[in-house]
């Protein structure tokens, strides 16, 4: 064990997981979390997704960190096992905690569910609160974390623990666009990317009763798999006479994936007449957008960050009822190098989930 | 006068115009218009704009042009001298054509209002006929034009012909938009560049009641101006402090205007949370676009292509009612050259009507 402790205000708890510092490479490191306020909620972590975000982060391909260390993780689930007065949990609840831990619950974002758009929100990791209470957030690649329990939703009971973790970030990722831009019946929706959030994206447009869900990809290695997740077609993107075929047929595209070679002008020949390409994963680079593709048909490009509370417990309720699941693959958070290394190189099909010790005790 | 005569279908008649013919200096050119059909009117031509999509064109900017020798101009008025069994108007009807004479009629956008993205469109130069008939379009820096009467719109008595002129192509383009889009009460528009659309731009937000109407210039050149046009704030675009003050405060961005350098991150910052930015101008190079801009506040960025006919009629009597009106500089066609080299260097305030013989007869 690291004693690297960060020094925070409840020094009376320790907490302790793995932490970037700037480089891929994870180290255990230890921190002393804020005091538990009236609305908080300590959670004995059992299970932590990996996120591309994560890898984004702890690579500085969003950037340098610019807080220290940084534990990543915002696919957490955990039991509660602390609790301020006014929490909404009993101890012992399973929760899932996602990409955002804090919002002001006052501004019209937070009024109306944005919020993730709130400007005083906290995410997970790497950031600050803004509450008035000070303190960085860390995520859930460790033991324990406490966060205001507006943040921490009630695992259905339908839902195992490892499959619900991915939900809370890649799920609700993919599910707010879809519901907000009015995915279902007499829409077709096309998927970019099946992978970590791609195959939930599927699977909820499957779910919504979309006419067509189409599964978009650079090679037809997934076609297969594309199908079983519920899609009812599939464009392979370097083949022409594929998107020929698909031109202008799409009314929503959730856009999951790119590459720095990304050829947007194609991508959006794929819109329908005043459709939208949704961005959900954020590329390092600038887009290279040519306009025409955009005024010709009234096409727009639009974004989207994660989803908010609302969402979130409204995505949970129905992964619960239409059966949605991520399909994971699961590997012991004590091996946390070994799990990102595997998300960084080896595609998993299609997300990681890391279990710790506490995952036997559910 | 030139004897290069294009041999269409109606051998009797000849019009006589000014093309390009791929570079910037316009010639004498005529050609042998379309038989009239049944749908048809024959405008003697008394005015015509000169739109920026003109210069686009005849510098080759936009491509090289592919049809031969091209005559510009979509902002035209004209009397209607001759007409089809079945059309609209009645002989010496005054009636603007804007930059479409033709759409199936037939299809989902043409049933819906949305002509311009009809699959089946002409544009009014530089385009081919899909109506069957076959046979290239010309516009309207020439003595006459044949159209579809669908795509030729009477003009309200209020408004001159040479005010009119603007109306058919940027009033249309800047009005669209803010009607599909919503500007309105509760509302606050913004316009980037106060120019041939721009100038409109505010106009509208101003009629239409919005909030706020803000002028975005490259400069303070403008300031007393946009105020005049009914701008309710400026923002230099060039001046931190203007861009921070003016952070995510505007619905809908009406972008008519661009540099090869503009900073789309910056535009974009001034977009509020779930806002948009509507692309009306077509940029010769692709535009680079961070992400970040778009997903951090749910932003999108929307094309608008300028607008359908029921746009076209709503927005002639709108503009009758409010009093909204481009402010021109007349110029005689018979110096098209010399009027375009003004579009070009000159930056007209704000849009420059070219005047026939025919205007004298109105």
């Amino acid at each position: 064990m690291s004693s690297n402790v960060k020094i925070s205000e409840d020094n009376s708890a320790t907490f302790t997981g793995w932490a970037s510092t700037g480089t891929a490479e994870l180290k255990k490191f230890s921190y002393h979390p804020r005091p538990l306020g009236p609305k908080d909620v300590e959670l004995e972590i059992s299970h932590c997704g990996i996120c591309g975000s994560d890898v984004h982060t702890i690579t500085s391909g969003w950037g340098e960190l610019r807080l220290g260390p940084c534990i990543p993780g915002h696919e957490i689930i955990g039991k509660v096992v602390a609790k301020g007065e006014h929490s909404h949990h009993n101890i012992g609840d399973l929760v899932g905690v996602g990409a955002q831990v804090d919002s002001c619950g006052e501004c019209n974002e937070c009024k109306v569910g944005g919020d993730q758009y709130c400007s005083h929100k906290a995410f997970t990791y790497n950031d600050t609160y803004k509450d008035g209470r000070g303190g960085l957030t860390y995520g859930g690649y460790a033991d324990r974390v406490r966060v205001n329990s507006d943040f921490a939703f009630k695992i259905p009971d339908q839902i195992s623990a490892a499959e619900a973790a991915p939900l809370l970030c890649a799920g609700v990722t993919t599910y707010a666009p879809l519901k907000h831009h009015g995915a279902g019946p007499g829409k077709k929706v096309g998927v970019i990317g099946i992978g970590g959030l791609g195959h939930l994206g599927i699977q909820w447009a499957r779910a919504l009763n979309c006419d067509e869900v189409v599964a978009i990809s650079t090679s037809d290695n997934k076609r297969e798999e594309a199908a079983k997740l519920g899609a009812t077609k599939f464009v392979n993107s370097k083949k022409p006479e594929d998107m020929k075929a698909a031109a202008a047929s799409m009314d929503i595209i959730l856009c999951t994936s790119f590459a720095l070679d990304t050829n947007w002008g194609e991508i959006l020949s794929l819109v329908a007449n005043h459709g939208k390409l949704v961005l959900l994963a954020l590329p390092e680079k600038p887009l290279s957008i040519p306009g025409g593709a955009l005024i010709s048909r009234q096409v727009s490009i639009v974004g989207s960050l994660i989803g908010g509370k609302i969402d979130v417990a409204e995505m949970l309720r129905f992964a619960a009822e239409k059966n949605v699941r991520p399909l994971i693959e699961k590997m012991p958070m004590s091996d946390a190098n070994a799990a990102v290394k595997h998300m960084m190189e080896g595609r998993p099909r299609y997300r990681i989930v890391m279990e710790t010790e506490a995952a036997s005790r559910l």
